[in-house]
Formats: C-alpha cells, sequence, structure tokens
C-alpha cells in the first residue's frame, strides 16, 4: 500500500491555504471521516491505516485545529481569564501575574474583558467552553454565578479570582481585607480624625466584605460618625465620593478600590488640598503611580502577585483531575508613606507612650 | 419516522455533561457522521432526515463546539488581540477601545499579551489561527514579523495595530508622531532650554518614527546639544535615562511613550524636583494618571480611542472580503499643562510680539 507521498508544494497550484483532511483523505483514497478518525486514534481504524494518515498528514504540513488537538491529546494548554476591567490598574496586574505563571508552566492565556457586565460575561464563558481551554480563571459578576456553577458542575476547571460566591464549592482565591484595613483604621485613629469610607459596590463580594471589615472596626473600636460613600469600583465614585466625604467633615479617608483612589485623587487635586495635611488618604491597591503622588500615598496592600499564582496553581489541580480544591484567602497589609504623616506622628507617639508605661509597670 | 424525542432529562442518570453528536446519533438511530453533516447542512444529506436531526439537538440543548459553528455559519464572530504588554495603560486602554466597537458590532474579543517576546508572540498568533477566529488585530513584534505575513497570505483577515512592517501590504493603524512632537518641541524651544529625549527601542516602528521626528525637527530648527537617551518601553528606561539626561544638563525633556513617562516621574519624584520649574516635561499617551501630577503633566495623545475604532473599522472589511484596505496614519495632538509653565510663558510672550510687529508691518 506504498505509494509516492506528495509534499505540500505537489497540492493544486495557488493553494495557499492550510492543509485540510479533505487534503489528506484525496492523497491516501481513504473517507473524511476515516482520516478524521484515524488522527483521533479512533480504535476502530487498523493501525496501518492510522500510520499512512499520520504520515500523509505529517508530510503535508497538516496542523490539527484546536478542536481535534484537544479531542486527541486532551489538552489545549490553552486557559482562558475574565476580568471585569480592563483599564483597571489592579485586574490588568492580576492578568500580567496569572499569564507569567502560566507562561512558565508551559500554558497560554487568553483574556476578556467582561466589562463588569454580566451578559458579556455568559457569553465570554460560552465561547471560551466552545473553545474547549483546560480551564477558566474568571471574576465573576453575580448574576453570572448560575452559568459559572453549570460551567463547573459540567466539569469545567474553573476558579473564581478576586471575587467568590459564598455558598458554592467552586474554589476561589480571594483577599482578606481586614489585616490591612485594620491596620489602616488603627494608624488613621491615632489622631483626632473624622473617618470616612469609600465603599465598593455592594453586589461584589469583594465590596460587601471590605464595608463589613470597616463596619465591625467601628464597633469593635467604638468610633461612632464614620461618613460611608456608597460608590462602585469606578473612577467618577471616587470622585464623587470624596467631595461627599469631605462635605461631612471627613478628614481621614480610606478608598475601597484602585479605581475609587484614582478618582479621589482627580478630586483633591482639582480642590487643591494637601495631602497628608488637608487630608489623610489611604487607597486600595498597589499601584505604582500611587507612589507618584506628594506625598506618596499609603496603601492596603492586596499581593495580587501572589493571588495569581495561587489561581492558577488550583486551576492546574483541577485541569490534572485534582478536584477537591479548597478556596484561599490571602492577607492584605499596609503599607504606610506620607499620606498619612499626621496620624503616623501620633501613632507612634503612642506607640512610645504605652512602652514606657509598660516599662514602667515592669520595673515595680 | 416520527417518534418521542427524549429532553436532555431523559438522558441517562448521573449525565451531566453536555449533549455530543453521539447523544444525537443515539436519538435518531443514525450514524455521528451523519448526524454531523446533517448540523453542518452538507447537501448529502436528505432534507426530512436534517430537519429530524435539527430538533433532536435542539430537544437535547445541544450546542456545537467552535470549529463546527464556525465551518456552518463560517463567522465565529470572535476576534483575537495581541498586546505587547497589558501592565502598559497605552496598550490597555486600546484593547479596552478595541473591545467596545468590536461589542457595538456584536463581535467578542480575545486578547493575549505578547509580552514583547517575539516567540509568545508567534505562539500565540498560531493559537488564534487554530480557534478559527474571524480575524486578529497585532501589535507586531519586527521578529514576528514572517509569522504575520504568513497567515495574512494564507487569507487571515490581519490589520497591525500601534505598528507596522513598513514593506508589506498588511494593513496597519498606526500615529504620526509628527505633529505632536512638532507643537511639544516647538513649545519647549520658545525658552532657552537644553532639550532631552527618551527614546523607545528602535526595534519597534513606533521606537524608530518618533525619534526621526525629534531628530528632523533638531535639524530643521537648528537646535544642537540635544541629548538623548536610547531605552526601552519600560519603566526602568525611564527612570534610568531621565537621570543620564539630567547628568548631560537637559532641563526640558520629552518621553517617548507611557511607561518611560511613568519611570521618569519617579525618578523626579525621588530627587525631589519641581516639575514645571526645576525640570520641563511632556509626558507620551493621555494616561489619566498623568493629569494627577502637580502640575499636571502636557502630553503628545495618541487618541487612542480613534486608533481602536480605525483598526476594528479594517479588520472588519477584510473579514468581508473586501481585501483591499489601507493603512491608517492618525495624528498626534499635544495638550498642554503646567509641567511646561516656563516655555508656554515665553511661547505666548513671542507669539505677542509677533502678533505686534506684525500689526505694526500691517498699518504702514
Amino acid at each position: 500500500m506504498v505509494s509516492e507521498i506528495p509534499t505540500s508544494r505537489s497540492l493544486p497550484a495557488g493553494k495557499k491555504r492550510a492543509t485540510t483532511l479533505k487534503d489528506i483523505a484525496q492523497v491516501t483514497q481513504l473517507s473524511v471521516s476515516t482520516v478524521s478518525r484515524a488522527l483521533a486514534n479512533n480504535s476502530s481504524i487498523p493501525e496501518s491505516t492510522r500510520q499512512r494518515v499520520v504520515e500523509v498528514a505529517e508530510k503535508l504540513n497538516y496542523r490539527p485545529n484546536a478542536q481535534a488537538r484537544a479531542l486527541r491529546k486532551s489538552r489545549t494548554d490553552t486557559i482562558g481569564l475574565i476580568i471585569p476591567n480592563i483599564e483597571n490598574p489592579y485586574f490588568s496586574a492580576l492578568a500580567a501575574a496569572i499569564q507569567s505563571v502560566a507562561r512558565q508552566a508551559g500554558v497560554s492565556t487568553i483574556l476578556s474583558n467582561s466589562e463588569e457586565n454580566p451578559e458579556i460575561l455568559s457569553q465570554t464563558l460560552d465561547i471560551m467552553d466552545d473553545q474547549r481551554l483546560d480551564g477558566i480563571i474568571v471574576v465573576p459578576h453575580m448574576q453570572s454565578k448560575d452559568k459559572v456553577v453549570e460551567l463547573a458542575a459540567r466539569g469545567v476547571p474553573i476558579v473564581l479570582a478576586d471575587r467568590c460566591f459564598e455558598d458554592t464549592s467552586i474554589p476561589s482565591v480571594t483577599s482578606d481585607p481586614t489585616p490591612g484595613m485594620t491596620e489602616a483604621f488603627d494608624l488613621l485613629c491615632a489622631a483626632d480624625v473624622h473617618l470616612g469610607y469609600l465603599a465598593g459596590p455592594q453586589d461584589t463580594s469583594t465590596g460587601r466584605q471590605r464595608l463589613e471589615a470597616f463596619e465591625k472596626l467601628c464597633v469593635d473600636r467604638e468610633i461612632t460618625g464614620a461618613s460611608v460613600f456608597y460608590g462602585g469600583y469606578r473612577q467618577v465614585s471616587g470622585y464623587d465620593g470624596i467631595k461627599v466625604l469631605i462635605e461631612q467633615g471627613a478628614n481621614a479617608i480610606i478608598a475601597g478600590d484602585s479605581m475609587m483612589t484614582i478618582g479621589a485623587l482627580h478630586a483633591i487635586h482639582e480642590m487643591d488640598l494637601k495631602i497628608g495635611k488637608d487630608l489623610q488618604i489611604i487607597g486600595f491597591d498597589n499601584n505604582p503611580t500611587f507612589r507618584l503622588q506628594n506625598p506618596p500615598l499609603t496603601i492596603i496592600d492586596q499581593h495580587v502577585q501572589e493571588m495569581g499564582k495561587a489561581a492558577f496553581g488550583i486551576l492546574q489541580k483541577l485541569i490534572d483531575g485534582e478536584t477537591d480544591q479548597k478556596s484561599v484567602l490571602l492577607p492584605t497589609s499596609l503599607e504606610i508613606h506620607g499620606s498619612t504623616a499626621v496620624s503616623l506622628k501620633a501613632f507612634e507617639k503612642s506607640r512610645k507612650a504605652n512602652k514606657k508605661k509598660k516599662d514602667k509597670e515592669a520595673s515595680k
């Protein structure tokens, strides 16, 4: 059954398109479906036929499409990642972190931006599902829960990042706002301040959990009269919100995310307020441009690199069939710079006084 | 031939996976390949059979995979977009602009980050080609030229954005640095300054063209002694470069891209220089955080929204079979803020003097 195998150059003249199953069928004198089954290692095809098909496919430089390849080696070595806003530096940093660790594992990442729109998110999940990616990391929207749960139930490896669905078993990697928020709260309250908080959208787990952490601290520390602005993860919320908070008398403000921090800074510059003097402010996320303020901003850091690494690690295990994955909660932390100078001075003074008091008591 | 069509609920118990062609074949008592051909509207299948297959497929909630769908309607309504650095705010703004206009046309965008690595870029082009996307918009790397040319030659609709290959017919959407650079140059030179330029990588068309525009202006305006730092599109280049330029005596500096502008600002803050007084600086790209400097930065604007719109417009025409598409060159422009206050004062003074002179001459 040995006959001369033409190279791709011997295809009909002018053919610049890629080799198809039909081309292989023509050369091997087999049907397209036999060629397809042979390339998919279907057991109904005799080994000698399979070998001949593979040989011709190689000679013709046949490149199987994504679907065929996925069926054959059952991996595409490609994962999907869906973030809600590519222009939010926190999410672009998360995407870069995930892509970098995936790349090191030989896995490509395709990314999609859901624009915080549950319809776009669902549609994107469908597209990614169709493309038979190895798995998906998604920053979910509350209203996309059913869709995500459906995919996970069908066995699609899926990990939630940044936000979670609190009552499902789908593993998530989120940050715990409490450690960073507590440090921020206690730092600001060392001085005599009127606290303000720019809260994120309450239909996201992050927006809710961060506000809860803030409110719990108000109760625990018996702070009354703090002002809260209920915003969204957009610059305009930070811009409008900080003006409202300042009008209510707030002079020590914590922003609930990157975008609101940027918006708040726009308002602060416009009002020509001196950061750290007229107004103390703590930003959210370790955005390099927050260090370009004069003075640089004190920030609550979510450690986005670690989050990306953890999310990809869990996804890899899911892909490898280890379906029993636990969610990961990473602590936030505070990074102190000049935007909280007044409170820092008071904080250090009171710390010294406390130490003195303790030393005195110890020496008694 | 009418028999009861089971719904998806009547599939064997415990079956949570998606309906496959095999399931439809089982119910219709046809072969998988007949079902497949029927769903692909293959003319070899009698219409009555096709109708029955479609009916069962609908009842079973069958969702064809991307490849099958692409074959059937010959469109996936999905395009690919490859940018070199997702953490560069210029590219994330370009991606958001393209995605937004694509979305309005009912087209989804999948995005990939090539990390300025030609190997990753080629691999990503392969993946996107395999996924039978309708077309690709790519910010290319010089070393990925052969790969891009090969894809375009095979008929894959492809548009270059931000950067171009100067000697190919692949359509591109790029910005013309000359108008913005000329305004920037003439503004700064209105005062007695030592010019400096932070140049981008010379293996990108943008890096080369912007430097050429700067150098041509030096010749045209007979400015000697301007300093140039040859950098890359990274923060560290801007950070290191501005220190070198300042050491060489430069006090009026134009940055060649977003990332170098951010890096330069880090160095300026570290050295505690007063922007607009100790040092005049013009940034590249309309990044919202550049307005958060005190004073805000004068910038060269590439009008990224327009670029995104133009790139998608050309891609759509290519997808529609209008293969003869011309490249688009969009003008840059200057947006003046406080970071060039010294030169602006001199510029306005000289303009007034010129006007006076002209009026005087006219009245003679």
